[in-house]
């Protein structure tokens, strides 16, 4: 096996983030802070968005992939990498496996958005295609791993992985200092846990004030129910969510224990919810957000949260939305 | 007349756009520079975009807008301001007198885009609507400066509102700076000509080899056929185009003589190709851009300007589009 095993690594800790944030540097998008005042008269709180869907490819995802991939030994390089990811992961690997010039197999489902296949191929990464429903990801990354070689790079529960996403953390702290602001809540959308638990440990740090909420989508709610029960817990075969970014089975080995210990709590909404926030992003922010990259916007537009009179972060993951969804979701 | 009439002015310096500079600090979003790997390898070309739509109040005339009531005197601000305007200028203005605390007077066309007279209005600006065929706005915009005492926020023609527009100019050159980059080409959209002469007298201090075009819609090439008659021609009255930001009549009398001097060209782009550009920005850079926004873009794909292995900055203008456009848009 090629991979950062979980049991093979230390928790990941804030200066690992210090660390990643160096290797993503000129690599990765500095994405702004962003507000609009009529949004923030509207709700009586001072509302930030932090747009990931303006990071390369589209999403956070690149920041944890190259935090990785410029890790790797010479040796490691030679025999490139693999990953398995419902579309924003593989774009993140797939880019920046490329811009390293080393090779990429990548695992998706056969049902994950067009746009998200087509741009993983247009980086130059070979696609294996599942099923989401009746095969494992997992067992096929692992087998690719094997027969070639490549180090698999993990979705979000692997040390690398979760601190190069906390560089998004870091970045909040520094913005917030710059803008003279203490951000009272930060939310961030919660798949197995990656984005969440990087955003964590930075703020651990930076801002020990700030609460942090991690936002599920409805079905998927299993962050929300493993902080109720203390254990992870697994999500229903037969949940379906329109958040194609957000459907992990359950929080990560390595992810849980971090929110577990620096979260204030878990909300979930519904694809309902999440439709609204959509058409926000693009009526007042002008973004372009997935489904799943806009569910922290959802909570906070459906009152999950009290954010009366407080300065909210809201993390926008994402933006890889097929077309046809998009304007379906504008006519609703 | 209460308005910073074009002879009282001295022709705007790039020292004015220093002092814009200052007074709209933390106010405007400093927009990032973003760029696609996938739309470079495509295009041959390294194309980085100032994405002005995700400015305050969804375009750059917040800057110029800014830029002039944080220069009134108390007794103007006393007497509030006015503006005329396809939209975004409206929204700049209003928004800009809201946050200064004084009452502005909009008027705007009844075809503007509804989401333009929307948030114009919920920035709490009076609006008069007229009818952009057969009234004359700027009568109308004097008629009220007159009447009121309201200082009369000219949206292009004036000296304040290009220097305003020129902070882009400026953080387009820093940024540059900070990435290591030589624009080699700079294309900004041009209906006035505000944003295009005050990108250009930053520019001419800053990056003197860039290149400037301004881009214009089909119809509406009045600065295309000015810059070649060496005179300010007009748009016919029975043009029609989908870029709503950009329908002005003809070059203006500060703004022409600046563009005259400082710009390598000008083109012009269809409906057809702005749609294009409009997808594009969606579909790679997450960007919601309007019609009139977009044309930079459009001119850059359609291939109006040789680009190949040139580093381009493509200015975004706004991005206030409605729904049911951007619809149409995205399935056309």
């Amino acid at each position: 096996m090629n991979f950062f095993s979980p049991t093979a690594e230390a928790r990941p800790q804030f200066s690992d983030i210090l660390q990643a944030a160096e290797r993503i540097k000129g690599k990765a998008v500095r994405t702004p802070l962003l507000e609009s005042p009529i949004l923030n008269e509207q709700l009586g709180a001072r509302v930030l968005f932090k747009p990931e869907n303006l990071q390369r490819t589209g999403s956070f995802k690149y920041r944890g992939a190259t935090n990785t991939i410029q890790a790797l030994s010479d040796e490691q390089r030679r025999n490139g990498v693999t990953a398995f990811s419902s579309g924003n992961h593989a774009q993140g690997v797939a880019a920046a496996a490329k811009e390293a010039g080393i090779p990429a197999t990548i695992v998706m489902p056969k049902d994950a958005p067009s746009i998200k296949i087509r741009n993983t191929r247009a980086y130059g990464a070979d696609i294996i295609l599942y099923d989401r429903y009746t095969e494992d990801r997992e067992a096929i990354g692992q087998r690719v791993s094997e027969e070639t070689g490549a180090t698999l790079i993990k979705p979000y529960d692997a040390s690398l992985t979760i601190t190069g996403q906390g560089t998004i953390g870091l970045e909040i702290a520094e913005q917030a200092a710059e803008m003279s602001l203490q951000p009272d809540i930060i939310l961030a959308p919660c798949g197995g846990g990656g984005l969440m638990s990087g955003i964590a440990l930075a703020s651990e740090e930076l801002l020990p004030k700030t609460e942090l909420y991690a936002v599920e989508p409805a079905g998927f709610d299993d962050t929300v129910r493993s902080l109720a029960s203390g254990t992870r817990e697994t999500n229903s075969a037969g949940a379906r969510s329109f958040c194609d970014a957000l459907l992990s089975p359950s929080p990560g080995e390595i992810t849980f224990p971090i929110n577990q210990k620096l979260l204030k709590g878990a909300v979930s909404v519904t694809d309902e919810e999440v439709t609204e926030a959509v058409k926000l992003a693009f009526g007042q922010m002008k973004l372009v957000v997935e489904p799943g990259g806009a569910v922290g916007l959802a909570a906070v537009l459906a009152g999950k949260i009290d954010i009366r009179q407080k300065t909210i972060i809201v993390v926008l993951s994402g933006g890889n939305v097929d077309a046809e969804l998009f304007r379906t979701i504008l006519a609703a």
